[in-house]
């Protein structure tokens, strides 16, 4: 594809800290119609069981992803070059009712996926991924490989009684809907004192992939990246990034955090490793401005959007090739 | 009564910044038997429509408290002196939700009425007041008088489609389902931008009495307090302090904040002014500590907290005699 | 008029933390065509002699905006439904040659009055208020009163040598380009140490109405108020209004503190003051966000852009009646 | 006297961020000769019983006190055109050895006034104002009158067991001494809650005058400021400035916060009033930087050391006329 | 042994933001008989010679510790499983007189000792360790070991001429005093400026082993873990983890900060390291709540609380078997 | 030479926290004359494209350079030792007229230059740098070589139009004019997204050697050390070290952060490395105050003035040996 239409504020005419705050400024857009990677928000808390605020997370990201530019040095993507994309805003999403939530995400995301466009979302806590996930299984009929950078497993079971929807579950619930693929399931960066020294006994059963911290930290990004692609090949993938797989002292403004994490250089080279996959989806959750410090999390959060964004419009160019 | 047997900690041999943080330092109980006043936590949030953050109020508020020393320099109330007090802990409620938390507050609050103490509680949002009215109105078995410290009258009917409970709902519901008596309700503080011009029409047709904050201003607390008292006259009251009634540069740490509030010296005149009510529960709610500047918000509550308790202390010392 | 067609988002359908992040949560605009009053940020602060910053006020303020509701409890204006009001973005400023900014300023200014639009502009340093009067001067061709709202009269004449344009200066550089007619100047909550015991003899000379903070406390704002009709009258005015006129402990985030100043609730009851003045344009300047704490100074001027609006609203609609 | 050869940096030529942080940008210098007034900071809080910090007040309070200009533009005094004056620097006092660091600081003092200079100094907590007083009182040989500003008496006995010297008792110590004439000493600003409801009982009996801060609220500032004027007369008074006399939402940073204080404005009023009396030392307190927020406290403390120099340096100059 | 009786608050039912904030949620408990562990807060910072603040450590420790969970995920150690374990609260330590604070903390600890509990405190400053270290050394009779994490050394001899008492002389202290051996100390992470190229002189000619930050960046944790294997043996260890042994990035708040610092990532590396040592007591200190952003220091501090509680449960279990 | 006459202030006499903030506590002289290396602040950020606030820089790492103290434990470099140092204050910039305020920066440096001290300076934004260059250019009639630690090559070539300064254009001016040899010219650190894939092109078109942090990742400091001596040999090198090198964790309060930096540690070991290297002037920019977190950023800012000092001091003893 070549010369896209929508096309980001030009920050040689224009300052950065000028004009509305669009995710990398990208044009704000009413529907995903015509767009290849729709870039959406969705500000919702609900299945938080500690620290809330990341409905708030939405609205920072796009104030601090003003400070991305066109181009990856690295990679040397640049995504604005080879596909369209744009800012289709946040999904309407009250804070009360959780089941009616699930179902105003569900219902969104199906929308950009309707219309063609691959979601790139901002969350929102790790619930919003559940709605995500089954609306992209749904426009493409088959369970969904995922790779995961969180510091927790996010596989419980209930929480406070009887409560099956919660940010500690979504990806349980997940497997059990046949949504996602267990095998084809890949989780880096877990860490962080646990409840039960059995923990992740169900989902090793189900056949994911944990990677610890401290086999990363033995292993190094490269090695990893090498598994994932391994692990999850060709088929349809979605890549959810947890910021509390980052360490606090980079990323503070989340609800859980757990020290011992993930470095973000040493992320951008996990994230930069997916290259080559076939990814229908990505999400940045977790940001929770409340207790951020300076903005620094969203800066973060701002920043693998750009990487996320960087590895989507490649496999999506490739695809339209 | 003489000699109450629960006592806070001695400052002259524990420096404040020393030891478990309860409310004022009081001792820590499992339950209300044996109480005149219960200090109860409420750190729930469920119920907010913008920026959530109250479930961490007990909490902030306890730390706070530390600085409150044991008798009122301008009534000459020494609470402790007067009756049993002491912190029964933060009642177990869970973030999930919202219906099973309103429930889990009833019980809880009605279990420090059966065990014949007057509740006096640090929320929590604002929509913790209606399981805590409804507690106490099965207690006592007649609707109660309110005295309401707020910006917002917190009277509206639905959010978001059909959301019957919000944390700007409450009063609304506790006047429908008879817990109010509305003729015996004064709301001081009111201000802010409003949704309609005649948002506040319904409180007013039920003959709740709205002192917005211009007539404050011109009459000052004298001439409110005295309004109060012939309002309320001596059946059972409530008295419920949203922080965000405060101005928010002395309590910035609240969801709603709405700008040109009450200072906390007028509002220490007023609530001084509620004593020889028949109080029978009170609660300090919506203080946010995740948007809280340097405990500030958190020492505004704790200071009204003391001052409610002051009031309740020497009603309640008076019923016993 | 009747049935203006644009309206902010339904906060009852949207949660205020939802959506693009514009003046109000009133629609973006590419132009102020077909608008009564046209919300423009002005992101530059070149003209700050100490602490710089406001550049960012338009982005924080657009934030703490959402906050905002549909109408005025104590005057009962609801401007949406008077006037077409709209939120045209911000004006492209560079912020390194500054002559090149007053140029850009003029011009984009001069757009929104060639238009048809009332300008209300949040800056930006106080120096933006310059290029602003030019525009709406030459649009109307005759001088203009100002109803000035700041803790400093910004009528000095240099800076560091010969520098004449500074936030320090605009309104003695206005009144020499005849801009701006000095007997219809009046100047509210002035205060803070001087360089010199005759620093605003130059501006009373001119026939400058200063009222200090002091005689403002005397006098309370009713009184003032009177004083600035009989002053300004039925001809073009403009009201400025620099956050620094408040007390830094409710507005702190700005250049240039001063104790001692308005509170909130005071300058609500003077700008409400001025229904029925004729306001051709206004503006809120010198919100500095990264002096800011927790947003609070932010949301102080959202919500005198809003009470401004109401009275702007008003004064438009009886214009077109 | 004329033409004072000490004189701050002039803000016309370098700009108030640049350069060495001094108090009021006054010339540092390294003794006190040739000085009406001595600015000086006492870097010490080891009197503190509960949040420390005041140690780095006087830094900050530099910091802050950049923004003073040459001349209160209500009294019309310049008082670097009046008096000489400058920034002598820290006492270098210890911070573990208790009793050492009280001899150390009235060496410093007293040195001050062996070379005729009227010491101003910036704490450290409220103990230092102790060996001051002990060092003023030495060199004059008469028991001073005392002006208090405070949210406590500080006249309490002993803390912790058996230690009599603590931020809570200097003025207690001060009266046993003879430093000070209890019958010469208001307190202005009282409040807070107390550890006993007769705590002030031996002060009171001493003869100190202790207006409450619901008994200023009534009579107003210019009420207040005549009784001062009855009290103290013309005898030799120092003027103590604990900055907790303010609210905590304009001087937050202080160790022992109490709400419902004095504004800033009322304070200005009450300092202005001052004028005429025969001042011989004062001091700005209780600055604790750590607990401060945004320098906000830092800037209240250097108004204030700007409002008491005005009053000393023309209290000064009418002496050496 | 099986099934201790001391168990923290259960998560699946009670929120982490609900309930008293004790350390890791565990009971509260008036004294150690029955426990293995004493969790002990020993809330003072007298010693300290620059930024003061740790006397708030304890409170804000327990209050982040509410985010520890119950088993460690890379050992596999639950030692609520192993052991009895509580919180015993703070010690009462008075903030004015530095003797007899030290002395109030030996007794303290021997109370602890005598009941048979092996202490983990949380400071306050690091001359806290001082005092435990002799009431270590008094119940055991035998010099102690020592593996110190830190940035300095604090073997310094006297500060402000004649102090011989301060955080930065403890050990030199200890050494002199025979309750360390000096010959089974390591220091670990040791970095920064020197007031003097010979300032480790002395401990190295002790037998200290000082392992700077550059050859622990060469060696890495596991070869640095064998060391102080060899160096300490069976002997009886103490651990102490001044907080500023980590990068001031990861743990700002503290009293004297060094850049270049371990990361959490590799402490947690060595602590899990120190499995198999006799370990008889250890400490957290020098959080610095006052100086911490958002609670990132105390959340350290608190997760370093957690390891070492692993190390020593299991260490005491075996004893115990 | 021998015991230089100029000393910082004696920490065991004096603590940290008091006396005149001075960079690391050195004397203040009025002009250079007699030193070997003069510490000067640049307080300007009139060439900053987004977010200003440089101008605070010096005042700020004044302040926390307290923390320095007289040796590294390292090189056992102590600089004071050495050669004659102190701080000669601020140049007077004045905020507004860019060109005129290039001017004045190159006038005071000259200044320096004739005395015959080499320059250490603080910024201020990283356009500063350009006159310092010139200044020293002109001294020494040889293009310089540049060792650059940044996560921005500052080789752009205009912004926003027409202007030619601004921070991001340093270099590529300085290397139009002849005052840098781009052979000799070391870019370490660099990153970010770019405004453009060739963004680069033209500055390795000139001969700059770029390290991207990837690469600078990969071979780890030592090689990139050794790469840095054979690039720049014995011929006259300045080393200008942005603060934003650095990654933001570290480093937040800087204008434009880029994640995934250099940690605190790596960039020790560079600057370290640079020993040997025929030094000329050196400086620390972008450090920007009203973004940083608790002083953390100037604390960076100040370690590494102090690291470039002991390499400095060490190059210039050698000279005059």
């Amino acid at each position: 594809m070549k010369n896209p239409v929508h096309q980001p504020v030009d920050a040689s005419l224009v300052p950065r800290f000028a004009g509305h705050a669009t995710f990398m400024r990208s044009p704000a857009k009413a529907s995903a119609a015509g767009l290849d990677v729709a870039l959406v928000g969705i500000p919702w808390d609900g299945g938080t069981t500690n620290r809330a605020g990341a409905r708030h997370g939405p609205r920072e990201v796009r104030n601090q992803s003003s400070l991305m530019r066109r181009a990856n040095h690295q990679s040397g993507i640049a995504p604005f070059d080879l596909v369209e994309v744009a800012d289709v805003g946040d999904l309407a999403v009250q804070p009360i009712d959780l089941l009616a939530a699930l179902a105003q995400i569900e219902q969104g995301i199906s929308s950009i996926c309707l219309e063609g466009a691959l979601p790139l979302s901002v969350g929102g806590d790790h619930l919003t991924t559940l709605p995500v996930l089954r609306a992209i299984h749904k426009a493409r009929g088959v369970p969904l490989g995922l790779v995961q950078f969180d510091a927790h497993s996010d596989t419980n079971d209930r929480y406070f009684g009887d409560n099956l929807y919660t940010h500690g579950t979504p990806f349980r619930r997940a497997i059990e809907e046949g949504v996602l693929d267990p095998r084809r399931i890949i989780q880096i960066g877990i860490r962080g004192s646990v409840y039960d020294v059995d923990e992740h006994a169900w989902a090793k059963a189900q056949g994911i992939r944990i990677i610890y911290i401290e086999e990363f930290a033995e292993r190094g990004p490269d090695d990893v990246v090498s598994e994932v692609h391994r692990l999850l090949g060709d088929a349809p993938a979605y890549v959810t990034f947890d910021i509390d797989c980052i360490d606090p002292s980079m990323a503070p403004g989340t609800g859980t955090p757990e020290i011992g994490g993930l470095t973000t250089r040493e992320a951008q080279a996990l994230v930069r490793g997916l290259r080559g996959l076939n990814v229908v989806g990505a999400d940045v959750v977790e940001v929770s401005p409340p207790f951020d410090v300076g903005g620094s999390t969203a800066l973060v959060g701002a920043t693998f959007l750009f990487e996320l964004l960087c590895v989507m419009a490649e496999a999506r160019s490739k695809t339209r090739a």
